[in-house]
């Protein structure tokens, strides 16, 4: 990679505004802008300062500016960067940014402006990944999490636990060295207390993702059941708007309806979809073949009876026949203001609501945010909600699993050494202190371009 | 309308990108910002410096910023201005502009940060407008034309007219206190001279609009004529693309199909219709209506024949019959290299082309040039590219060529002195040196939130 030129991009979205922002980053951003710049002169300015002026070549005018200067190594990249507030005219904005490539600037490539601030060390990767999640971030728990991320918290998290590991592992190396003279440097006991105490760091760390996930992701939840249980009235009610089309005619949802819906600050997909059954409706047929699809990507289920007509074991078939799928299943029983407190008694540990009365609904929304599991995301811990540094982790800690049972067996110091040299490379990749060039073309390539 | 208020905006495209920029203008923007932004104080802080740092609050951190200061009188509003830079998510964006206005600031208006501009005296009301018309140019003849009327260039020609009017109209008005005295303070030679001058002044400026108008909307194009005349195959060669189905069947094209096209700097809709026949066809009937409806709204139509198939006298009278309609006609012979060239001279003052092989197609790009007055493009002088002023320099031009005829016919001081009023009054009207609250509301209320 070529980091001694210069890159330029449009850094806010495209489209019309009232402003638009041209970032340039590399040793020579100060001077191409300067040669197109007036009336003053941008190279012997101060760092942090702004600049009005006109952007202006062969006696065209292309716009009146105003320039940000950062003076390296304060700045974004830890490079020179010049950051060109223009008119939000696209078509103003392409052709500054056509001028400045003509003066020796090159297009970035989607994440570079970040790829350079991660390899001039401005962040470790963790913190760099972060910073796409603060952008996608759109609940509050969400964005928590990336800036929690993006300053550092996470990184910090595993600078520590890598260090103790790292201390492990060049006890057991040194005994290596000493090999023929039957030392032991590292005491195995002691190992493996440390071991033991790393395994109870990183654990919470892997079972956070469960939630980090949903809390980056938002939690896909489908409500399921027999045609007129009241699907639809309960997406009605927890979006508190008329979304789906409601009416007393099984049958009526075919279409599966999609909406957000945010709870404790995070974010649930929830699905209405057709109701379940035999159908000979073949518009029906379909809906309720998509109802199983969705049921399949599910991360949660809601299902749903009428409490006026389904029988207790019913309602436990029903259920019954969800569980196989291995996910959590939320049972619901509606409509229980029609029926009397004994007949309710025996639908066991169903959660009793009216959706076209909305109440009962509180006891919905603890039940979902269990599911996700939100004690995690209330306290102020670490979440992991990045897949790759989850996968990472999760070698963390299988390797770990295995140095433990290593220890037990008496597995010899060689062995030892290496599983703790595969820890150590899992945990490196997640801050960058291990990295290839395929694995920042990938994390950086899914940034937009100018960030 | 009260001005003592801090107003917010977001000034950059909605969406997903790296950076968006947050504005707020007014006393207390400093303030304001001050009490969410750590770890800085900003209050201390010098003008047009920038300061990185985060928003937070009640505990929650909202994001890492960079806060640009601009403090009054040197800002864009002439009022304290604070821009914040945060990431560009638009969750992010709207918590920070939220969090602003629960500390004081106000959602401002569309136009708002402009109209403040205006108001404080920072340019006058052509200027101002010109901002809009910068954001929405999409050629660089439109961004031209747009700049030369921000940076003043139009609003000093107007000034120079209006003082040399007001020093005639004072010397009428005193005529007027000593009228029982009859005195001639203005001499009426004097006066007659300085109205023609000033009408040679004007009248350039009214007959710009047509090509001001061209340039910044851009000019409606029909290419119409008989099936099969080639119309397709033309807009195909003018695009350089696929644009049009293309076949030797008459009637191919059914909808009207538009593109912009730019030549010059100036862009051309062109329009490709449904060849103007009595057809039986429904769906080609509805076309042939449409066609009709096109050329009603064109402020140019190119009416093209097949050379092989048309007669000259048929030529004349397809084209006879657009002439009703007082818009310029583009007259185009297509398929010329299939005819000889005394078939061709037949063919009075017909463009020859052959939109296959694209040849002539520069004789019709010149043609059209003219059409719109390209002259006037070209040199430096202002184009009127607004329709508010071109109708009130249009009052003011009808205004003093009654002034000349009073002159003429002897009329009294009085009703002299009245018509200057007028005319001051219009031209006072466009810089807005004269204005009201309904013309302010219409004009920034057709701006973009932010701007």
């Amino acid at each position: 990679m070529n980091f001694s030129d210069t890159i330029v991009a449009l850094a806010t979205p495209a489209g019309v505004g009232a402003i638009g922002v041209i970032r340039l980053s590399g040793d020579r951003a100060i001077e191409i802008v300067n040669k197109v710049f007036q009336p003053k002169d941008l190279s012997i300015q101060a760092s942090h300062t702004i600049h009005y002026g006109r952007i202006e070549s062969s006696g065209r005018v292309y716009d009146e500016v105003v320039a940000s200067l950062y003076i390296a190594p304060r700045s974004y990249t830890k490079e020179n960067v010049v950051e060109i507030s223009c008119h939000g005219s696209p078509f103003i904005q392409e052709s500054i940014l056509q001028l400045f490539v003509e003066q020796g600037a090159r297009f970035a490539r989607p994440g570079e402006f970040t790829q350079r601030a991660f390899l001039n060390g401005a962040f470790d990767l963790a913190q760099a990944e972060a910073v796409a999640d603060v952008i996608a971030a759109d609940s509050a728990a969400a964005q928590n999490a990336a800036l929690h991320q993006l300053r550092g918290g996470f990184s910090k998290e595993l600078a520590a636990l890598r260090e103790e590991l790292i201390h492990f592992a060049s006890l057991i190396e040194l005994e290596l060295d000493f090999g023929e003279e039957d030392v032991e440097f590292a005491d195995r006991q002691d190992l493996e207390d440390l071991v033991n105490q790393l395994l109870a760091n990183i654990r919470p760390l892997v079972a956070s993702f469960r939630t980090g996930n949903a809390v980056k992701n938002g939690v896909a939840t489908v409500i399921v059941g027999k045609p007129n249980a009241g699907k639809s009235t309960l997406l009605n009610a927890l979006l508190n708007e008329d979304r789906a089309i409601v009416s007393d005619i099984a049958g009526t949802t075919r279409d599966s309806l999609e909406d957000e819906w945010t709870l404790g600050g995070i974010k649930f997909r929830l699905v209405d979809t057709a109701g379940l059954r035999e159908t000979t409706d073949v518009i029906e047929a379909l809906g309720v073949e998509r109802t199983q699809a969705w049921v399949k990507k599910a991360q949660v289920v809601i299902y749903m009876a009428d409490a006026t007509s389904e029988t207790p074991v019913g309602f436990a078939a029903g259920v019954e026949a969800l569980g196989q799928l291995d996910i959590p299943v939320i049972k619901l029983l509606n409509k229980v203001d029609q029926i009397s407190s004994t007949e309710l008694a025996a639908f066991e540990d169903a959660i009793p609501i009216s959706a076209k009365n909305r109440s009962g609904l509180n006891d919905l929304e603890t039940a979902l945010l269990n599911v996700v599991g939100l004690d995690q995301v209330s306290t102020s811990g670490t979440l992991v909600t990045n897949l790759r540094h989850y996968q990472q982790l999760l070698q963390t800690q299988e390797t770990l699993e295995g140095v433990l049972v290593a220890l037990k067996t008496g597995l010899t110091g060689d062995l030892i050494a290496q599983d703790l040299r595969y820890a150590l490379h899992h945990l490196g990749e997640i801050t960058g202190q291990i990295s290839n060039d395929d694995l920042l073309k990938n994390i950086f390539g899914k940034f937009c371009i100018g960030k």
